[in-house]
């Protein structure tokens, strides 16, 4: 590989998001693949709606904390759907100009590389491309009306008061990147996990593993995370503090811009770099760097030569200090190292998929935004294995009708915005690869609206064919729309024979499927049979090296050796180290034989799609925080039952003690029939009460008052969203939330069967 | 700390196992709790059946796998019922001396630590007492009768061929100590976690956390683990082999005794070495490496001096390289680190119980035994913190009754047997010191053989009051009888104020609780008051080291202060760094004042049950294996049904197309209930294939046959220990398996109530 695409790569990788898999080390001539793969990866960035440069340079020692001040701002959350933009003429009017821009742009790349321009210019064209997009993504997101206001601050405030997440050792003062997950946290997680095996686990009979997190060196090598999982930095000299090398360079370059003295020419040269950024090497940057004379921002002390630092945690495994390995950066590998065992267990028969839930890390420079860019993450991956030439899906006629919003390469290239249509039609037209992929999408859309992520706010992106890895064939994400921006939480990539390939390479243990043949086949198989003992006489040690060469040559290559047996008498054979040895007559033999052959060797393809737990978590909390109408200090979350911590509350009215047996009994029922709750049978007024069930989430509240005391015992049962009330039976009480916390009912019907419980939570 | 008693401890945890916490290093005198603590700890191994000193010294570079031959030997599982052999005269006759001279040896260590002995001599005497209990037990289980016979290498080439779990990296050649979970082996796993939330999170409405992995390292030094963690090794000085100090020398020490010409005073004195291993301390380790001239036992190269070598993976957080961190090495600092959030969040009320299920890290220097001793491991721990004036539980009564083998420290003392008795009676008589560490007890029990340990299997060891923790005011660890002999798997430990008391002096931040005061309590309150500007003046920047040396002074000291302020005019104050001030009068002031408090703070008290999961896994399978009578070849798991991997089988009688529907209809049905299951449509003969679903524990299966195309239309359900099968509608039978993989029927019911299929398996 040429060092310039190596050091193409490790920009691509600088902007890599979370679920981003490593690219083949095996680089075909399309440069544009990797330096353009930096644009979608980079543009959920800059599609947000508010950016954080304030945080972009954060230390990463502990200090930067999160839900401070710095980020109070209201930020609007607005629905994205393409429907609403295409079917809005006065919008579209506004828009018109941008798209066409972009458009004029996408064709001069289409352009380009038709006829093999030269590597950089197709670079800079795409870096323009971008820039376009940002801006046609920017005006789409302004005009669309919002959907809510969100509050980010008051948000992540009662996301810390409440203990659903917080910063890691925070009382020793915190390491920025790692987060603990409290109780409601923590429910949440395994809730939506446990959810997450049942929509695709255990509804796809998919075989599920465990592995282990400390990887020796050697797999990573093979899955190139050793040589290319890195990003630029630059430390400070006197302070050590570490800057990732283009979020510098950009903070830097705008600032001068913006300071009063920068001439038009001075601007304009910046702006172009600015532009270019993802697509300069290492020494190209280092001399923008010395160029500008770029110091410290934080500091003004001088800056070392950019460094590449591997994102991976080193560690050693055992005592000797000489088996090093790294924490996983992600848990896909573990399940293609075993891919033997597994198809083994499948009984050698494809299609089968491999589900894996479990923690990568990610030593990122700088993280920042909460839970989106962290060090230490929980993934769930599928690694679905198939024939390559039988990427059909049986249960794909279920999904069909799947109604997705699709941003499609083509759209992104053109300046459209998204489109909604059915999976069917998506995968009917080729815009979707195959039914594979196509099933797995639509399963991923119907596994995020079932735990509650917004419809509006959840878009399928297309990899454009210039961000794509070579070797996958297709890759789709799904990304979330944030207060962050567009965020990709699933991955769903349909990435070929590349993996399996890589370890087959590097172990010699071939990791293949087999298929019958529809008939047997009779095939040709030419070989050289070594004359050992000739050989070895002539040779000596170097005999061994020889013999495999001579097992590796192609058949071609067997039959220019037969014909200059024939001519000369001897064959000359150049060894990969240079060497040349004449071989003679009596040293080797050319074999032909005809074989009958029954079945056939393949490298299965996979289809990939991973996802990133605390990203989805985090999407799925703004999407359900709501404020009371009326009353702002009293925040919430609609968490669909399902997914919520804790399913139900008990409230005694008051510490009168005839409550207290109706309490235990209750809470005991509830513990048989599998529900979580809590008790709280604190002093609070019962509405202050219902406030604080309603900031962990808790769907349900039931309240044992002095009617309950009267037979026949009865008692409230509040819904969250809602907060009506109605009077349920004691029996009977348990058996109701059980059904709406398994969705077997809903509220409404709940109204409809038991009478309504007037009184209101103001005045008790 | 003395050097003596570091070196103690050093020795202490190399011996120590997988759930065993560190122990405080505020040490107090009887050292003789520290040196002796390693007795029972190493107890474990000393009373295997078998042992693996074969495996001992084997390098943890990948070479080593399991399941080869080297394993395979026959081992006899016993029941160790105490009751059993208490009843037997004839046996007991044949222990009785063994007990006497267990006895005679635990009354001498009890009176040199009631004159005060040396404590050398305690250790010595200490370390005989082990022997001697080591020469009980062994025999003891020797004239137990077997209660099953097990071949351990029969398993564990099931257990690898059906892919339950294998060496990690296996196609790169392995490494020791890590294991991949494969489908069966993760199910598994995930069946007996998910039962633990039920039995105790969601039961005791624990707060469940998940905190992260990377820990940085002040956190560690603060509960001691940088410091003390530590094992003692030597390497090979030409290879770097490792070696663990104690093995080596004991495996050198025990060869050359077994030597032809060995002299009966060679024996005596390597004998002695070996029995006092555990009181040694470095210098005196590497003096016996150099007596005897030990070499590598691989290369019989020489060896290095002994190294203290961490056992926790050290990385680096942050591209910086400046902020040091591990792999935590138990999840239990998670939980106190949050600790007053977690108090928060229970509205500062006691007591309440946290619970984590995580990976936890140790980089053990010879991993073995496969999954018993790991390097990555999966733990499930509980932190119930309570004010340790009430430790009494209301939920005792539930459990009262149950019955446990306990083997208390006095009768381990006194060369007795584990007895058994209710845990209501034991906590009566205080052998168990509290209710709430009782109650633990029975529940951890009645886990354990829900999810079927074998109750003859399971024991409650009581820790010695010598080799407890000096913080620990009661210790019990749950031990399983495997091949490997009683191996620890889960510890239950009161743990007192340790580990809260710990953060809290690293941090200042006061992980404390308050209580209300019965009533309000007037207190005098003596504070020495600086006059901040005459201080200022006159000790310039050493004033506010001064002020914070005056807030700490006890209220003895203050009184002497007011003394000499008086008597003469100044006080004179030394620092903790040696040096002294002299304070004039008019530089401080001692102010008396009297305040009303009404609730005191303290420390909570922790009580700390805590699972290795592994281990309870492997001692899992060692209990549920089996093999047919008459057919030694077919051996299967008879794992109970609510943890097995799969809950049913789907078999096709042959690949007769019309089977497809029913097969299908069975299936998305079994789905729909939730119940993850196997398609087995392969070509081989019904009892075959039922060989295979027994061989993965699958504990029901239902056939399609010719008979269920018939209206109306029935299948067969088999059940897999019995082998029996009835005939059920097809209708009802996903219902039948659904009451039977919950426990809501027993086989012996689907018997009764439905027509029994005679058709033997072999005929088919």
């Amino acid at each position: 590989m040429s060092l310039q695409l190596l050091k193409a790569l490790n920009q691509l990788r600088s902007t890599r998001s979370l679920l981003y898999h490593l690219q083949s080390p095996t680089w075909t001539s399309n440069c544009d693949h990797i330096a353009n793969k930096a644009i979608a990866a980079t543009g959920k960035v800059f599609f947000t709606t508010t950016t954080t440069t304030s945080a972009t340079l954060t230390s990463p020692t502990p200090s930067q904390s999160w839900g401070t001040k710095k980020q109070k701002r209201s930020v609007k959350l607005r629905a994205a759907a393409a429907d609403f933009i295409m079917s809005n003429p006065e919008i579209e009017k506004q828009l018109a100009p941008l798209r066409e821009r972009v458009q004029e742009q996408g064709n001069l790349v289409r352009e380009l590389k038709a006829k093999g321009a030269a590597e950089l210019d197709v670079k800079k064209a795409v870096a323009e491309l971008k820039v376009r997009k940002k801006l046609l993504e920017e005006k789409e997101l302004a005009l669309t009306p919002s959907v809510v206001s969100f509050d980010r601050a008051k948000m992540e405030d009662l996301l810390k008061r409440r203990f659903f997440y917080d910063q890691s050792f925070a009382i020793y003062g915190g390491i920025t990147g790692q987060y603990d997950f409290g109780p409601m946290g923590c429910a949440l997680k395994s809730n939506i996990l446990s959810l997450w095996r049942q929509y695709f686990a255990l509804e796809e009979q998919m075989l599920e593993v465990d592995c282990s997190i400390l990887t020796p060196e050697p797999v990573l090598k093979a899955s190139g995370h050793v040589e290319r999982f890195a990003d630029l930095m630059v430390k400070d000299v006197k302070t050590g503090e570490c800057f990732r090398l283009d979020h510098l360079i950009k903070q830097a370059l705008e600032k001068l811009c913006k300071a009063k003295e920068a001439t038009a020419e001075l601007k304009a040269e910046c702006e172009d770099i600015i532009i270019k950024l993802d697509g300069y090497n290492k020494q190209e940057l280092a001399d923008i760097l010395s160029k500008f004379n770029i110091k410290s921002p934080l500091t003004g002390n001088d800056l070392t030569e950019p460094i590449e630092f591997n994102l991976m945690f080193a560690t050693q495994i055992g005592p000797t200090g000489l088996v090093k390995g790294f924490l996983r950066p992600e848990t896909a590998q573990g399940i293609f190292v075993n891919f033997k065992r597994l198809l083994e267990f499948n009984q050698g028969k494809l299609p089968f998929a491999v589900a894996q839930i479990g923690n990568s890390f990610r030593n990122e420079i700088s993280p920042r935004s909460g839970l989106i860019r962290v060090r230490e993450f929980t993934m769930a991956e599928i690694e679905h294995f198939c024939d390559p030439t039988q990427k059909d899906y049986p249960k794909f006629v279920n999904v069909k009708q799947e109604v997705m919003t699709l941003y499609s390469a083509c759209n992104q290239m053109d300046g459209k915005s998204a489109q909604q249509l059915s999976i069917g039609e998506a995968v009917g037209s080729s815009l979707v690869a195959n039914e594979t992929l196509g099933y797995y999408m639509a399963r991923i859309q119907q596994f995020l609206l079932a735990i509650g992520i917004k419809p509006e706010c959840l878009r399928f992106r297309q990899h454009m064919s210039n961000e794509m890895a070579h070797y996958a064939c297709d890759c789709w994400d799904a990304e979330i729309l944030t207060s962050y921006g567009w965020v990709e939480c699933v991955g769903c990539a349909d990435r070929s024979a590349y993996d399996l390939g890589q370890h087959t390479s590097a172990t010699g243990v071939r990791l293949v499927a087999e298929k019958r043949l529809p008939a047997p086949k009779t095939i040709e198989v030419s070989e050289i049979v070594p004359n050992k003992q000739a050989l070895g006489k002539t040779f000596k040690k170097e005999a061994k090296t020889i013999t495999e060469a001579l097992a590796k040559l192609t058949l071609e290559e067997i039959n220019q050796v037969e014909e200059q047996l024939t001519n000369k008498g001897h064959y000359k054979l150049t060894l990969t180290d240079g060497s040349a040895h004449q071989l003679e007559k009596d040293t080797i033999q050319v074999k032909r034989s005809s074989k009958t052959i029954h079945v056939e060797e393949f490298i299965p393809s996979v289809v990939e799609p991973s996802f990133g737990i605390g990203r989805i978590m985090y999407a799925l909390l703004e999407h359900n925080f709501q404020c009371r109408d009326g009353d702002e200090q009293r925040c919430y979350f609609t968490l669909p039952p399902i997914i919520s911590p804790l399913k139900c509350s008990i409230l005694p009215l008051s510490n009168n003690a005839d409550f207290q047996p109706f309490t235990q009994q209750l809470s005991s029922s509830l513990t048989k029939a599998e529900l979580s709750h809590k008790v709280d049978d604190s002093s609070g007024s019962i509405g202050r009460r219902y406030a604080r069930t309603d900031e962990i989430a808790i769907p349900y509240g039931i309240t044992v008052d002095f009617d309950t005391l009267k037979t026949p015992h009865t008692v409230t049962l509040r819904d969250r969203d809602s907060m009506k009330q109605v009077r349920v039976g004691v029996e009977e009480v348990v058996g109701v939330v059980k059904d709406l916390a398994t969705a077997k009912v809903k509220w409404e019907d709940i109204l409809q069967k038991y009478p309504i419980f007037e009184q209101q939570e103001a005045t008790k």
